[in-house]
């Protein structure tokens, strides 16, 4: 596993429990590009490629199997994180970009932002997350299809129209402008109450309603015990900006 | 329990099984608001903090989880109410409103609405339905994690480009209009045909497409057996109004 | 069962595993209509009308329940065919036009295209896949609904807005041609990466991220296996358009 | 719907939330049978057959349909009950009577009972709750379609044999006093760890290892700040029988 | 394909449907065995051996899992066939023989039974039924991954006493023998009474206790209306046999 | 968390994917336990007890939930570990021994065991796997419960005799040599049909029945191309042993 990602890994996972940490804005460096997508020297170097070799076909499956459950698991670190993460993309946001993204909680954009699921140009059916999340996320199943099969790019106002992005900005520094807005704003709220909400419609994307309801109560149950109710209630009533302790 | 919802409950539950009745409209009551969400009195004499007071936090969660349990319970009778329920909101349409709102069959808005799923400002997450069924009714999981993360306000507008509402209007009034058009044409239609409609979408928003189709043939081995579908065709042949017998 | 859908499925069943076959456009004939719906004399003479004559209830029942599972498993072929289907739709595209429809992968449509959910309008609730398949490919439960129950028309203008179609063209003929030159790409691609995107896909939608991510890695052991990876990253280094192998 | 099953809820949901009440025992009265089964008289009078007559098939399934949900959630209500049910079989226990018993926790039994999944002797599949729990909670699915499907009787050391009853005792009178010295046992633990273990096991019974394991540790995560934990362990250290706090 | 599970599935598909069918006994011709599993000779010319040789991995893939599909399939349509189908083993019943035994409703045996999931003997995971049926119909999941890890054979008493069995006999002339007379039994009752029970059950033992509950009030809605239920009260007050119209 | 189970998962995380590992046998050491259970100074110094001192009881409960979270996670090490896991209990085998022993493939025990699920005598319910796995793996849910519920200690016979163990030996000596048997014997086989074998049967637990079918299909269309298939058969025919390459 390419060390990029076990360390993305790491990352969200002491972010998730870092009482310090209260919202995550995640972009990329550089002008041009959040990512370009797989690198074909990575693949062949470090990557499925390099798993097959003159291996026994089920053999290499195995081997092959293990890479992507645990290139999976990195990805899926943004998601499990109990914090919310904001994205921000801009330039080419290709292939990785859009697994890393659907994994995210709120994405934005740049307006030069240019999106695709170019797995299928690469020969293979994208395996870290974008086909199994990008159905639960977005509006239109038709569109879903369209565009994974066939690799077309697609800009900022599409992402927009169809629900893959929630704001689209002029350009990279006012997406992520905003971006820190949103997540300051959100980091001003009661943890309890924020950290729940992203559990709660986590989990409610994957079970039936009635699944929802009860997986709620069990949860709030403990924390409507928070003295945050009392706290936020009170600066409501005396019109004050409330302050929370870490959680 | 705060008798409105009990009372909630019991018109739904009556209305669910009343003959007479064949489609609901839902509105609120006045100018200015449907809900302004959490009555912070109520919850203080008798909502979540009435329950906590000095017991232990074990025995507090389970006074909590069934008082949570009971008013999700209330509520969710608008979605388990056999007959379609079309639901008109205007005006502050806060916390609780969206609750209901996303119990409701259809919702239909006036031009004035200011949604907001403030729970988190009141340091809560949701817990009577919104963060359940949210995920299951809108487009887009960016806008809905932005919306419940932030509780940010947004307008008839958004709340229209994003599916949450399917009709805007004027004013309440014009609202209340439409909503009375759309109830007397489905009222108009056979109930065997509008009533399983509901229950078979219903259950296949929970449900793979291969349970959802075979549900909907058990379903309909009873249902096609009723003289609806001959009136209706003759009816069609004729260029008459059918009408049918009651459910 | 009426011989035009068992054929219908034959085809499809056959196409599925043609290796000649990588991606299918479904057109229909003339100008006026893809399906102007239930034909209420083949309902009488050949559907489920015909099924109930003079039997115990429970007999009928259970004549009615196999009618609508073979007639469920026809238009299923559709989306159990392995290779993408693109429809294309035009004029009146009522009734079963959109279970159709909603089994297909991509729909495109010609700007007169007029849809209705019809059936409550015949007296019944929609049994041949739409009310099972239309709540996870559209946006906006609301809309569902209200189009579910109210069987009221609408165009391809509000089919694209709400995300039913993803694309609208002028008339037939240009919508045919763009789906041509869409198929046409598709087939183009590497059918490894092609058809496992839409088997993965399909899977997605109806369980758990946890679950699709799984199944996507030991589908994707295999897959990753194909020298289609290396031909296509081959063909994009060196500028050329790959071509791969039958499946 | 019968007066009987009505009560028989009405009580379940009382002793459900009194916190004076730590297990239940259901027993028979009379030496015969806890129930000889559906009595022909109130099928015909209150029951399924007095839905139908006359009416146009699809309703009366809508009144048979509603008719079976409301005794089902009769019966649910001893499996819902937030406390240990024990019940104890003895003599005739035909049709309902295993409805009823799947619905308990532990089933205890004299060594004259009669058991039998009555239901296809009477025309019907049973439909208040043997066939859906049944496959859930003994061990051997062959068995249980041979009972299922023949309504032959069998006997408790068979019921013991498969798992259906966990004791069988000499008499009535023994198997009730051995019922009460287990419920006496269960009603000495923290009424937190016991009524934990009954919705944590129901929950797991329905759902997949890793959605019992989360659910747990968020139902845990409030439970065990109790201060039975404490109490437990010190009364352990001190050999002395704890005694825990109401709930 | 072999041939032979192509008719296996055509007969039970016809089985499934003619309305002179009432109950079904499955058994092995000859006196040594049932079967002696996979034969090496049909795996290397049609079976999956011979999907392989010279292709791609992914395209062998394709053709392996299609050639899996449709052998599941074929297997598949015994729990699929509407009406019970009791199975009778004996002598060697090895591989596919419990597969197949998985599929059926209820398993009779001779004392002379030699069972063994023989499959990774064979280099594979036995991928017809066993794996997925075996851990909910039996039950001891120590005792199943034993049988299926080690391969081990076990005779008809282990396969009685986990419950795999329902009954064993002397030899297969008695098995058979008692098989007929529980047939015969299932045959002379209500057949709505009994398929209902039959699907009932399998429905169960895939879905959520609840989800058990719905469709059973659904199945039952149009079940309940046959004249069985009446015939069947009638006969057994006059203490009359009762005869069922045929389904 | 305690270093020991965060150890105990590192050495099961290595023993997954060590090519040189084909079966584990897991024993406890010492004469008198396996385990005696829950360490009260354990659980208060670095166990529940030590999250909770002080905090507002929604972030005690955030905290609680994350330990369970942990400490969940790495006693599913052992389920979640590629290579079949044999256990041998011995003596005490109380609480945290009957988690373990519900997440290892095969267990084993000697005649002397005496095991307990403790966790009510501590006033909490069990929360490490026992509740969730339990009414999995074994026959009578009434048996369960009773065991769950009552916290009484259960001997071997009756271990076996629910299907609990799947074997019982004299003596520790005597069953870890038996279970080294049975190690050795899975060893000798293919690695690719073992591992297959122990992740179809994990896997069908949980899903449907055509759930399982499906995924065995798509993990088998790579499986099956390994030469372990045809080693084997050939061994057979020439009565040889075969060996396997490791995996």
């Amino acid at each position: 596993m390419n060390a990029m990602w076990v360390e993305l890994k790491a990352i969200f996972d002491r972010l998730s429990i870092d009482p310090a940490v209260r919202a995550i804005l995640l972009t990329g460096a550089g002008e041009k590009a959040f990512s370009a997508g797989l690198d074909v020297e990575a693949a062949t170097s470090s990557g499925p490629l390099s798993k097959i070799g003159g291996k026994d076909p089920a053999r290499a499956a195995t081997a092959l199997r293990r890479h992507i459950l645990e290139f999976q698991d990195c990805v899926s670190s943004i998601e499990k994180c109990e914090k919310p993460v904001i994205i921000v993309l801009h330039g080419y946001s290709l292939g990785l970009a859009i697994d890393i993204c659907t994994a995210a909680d709120i994405r934005l954009c740049a307006s030069n932002t240019r999106f695709a699921v170019k797995e299928v140009d690469n020969g293979l059916a994208a395996d870290i997350g974008t086909l199994s999340r990008l159905p639960k996320i977005v509006s239109s199943f038709s569109w879903v299809k369209d565009v994974c099969l066939s690799a077309r790019p697609f800009g900022a106002d599409e992402a927009l129209r169809v629900g893959f992005i929630s704001g689209v900005y002029g350009n990279k520094d006012e997406a992520v402008k905003e971006g820190l807005k949103l997540a300051a704003s959100i980091a001003g709220k009661s943890p309890v109450a924020v950290q729940g909400t992203k559990e709660l419609l986590n989990w409610s994307r994957d079970h039936t309603v009635a699944d929802g309801l009860r997986y709620t109560s069990v949860w709030n149950s403990g924390a409507l015990q928070s003295k945050d109710l009392s706290s936020a209630m009170l600066s409501a009533l005396q019109r004050r900006t409330p302050t929370f302790e870490k959680l």
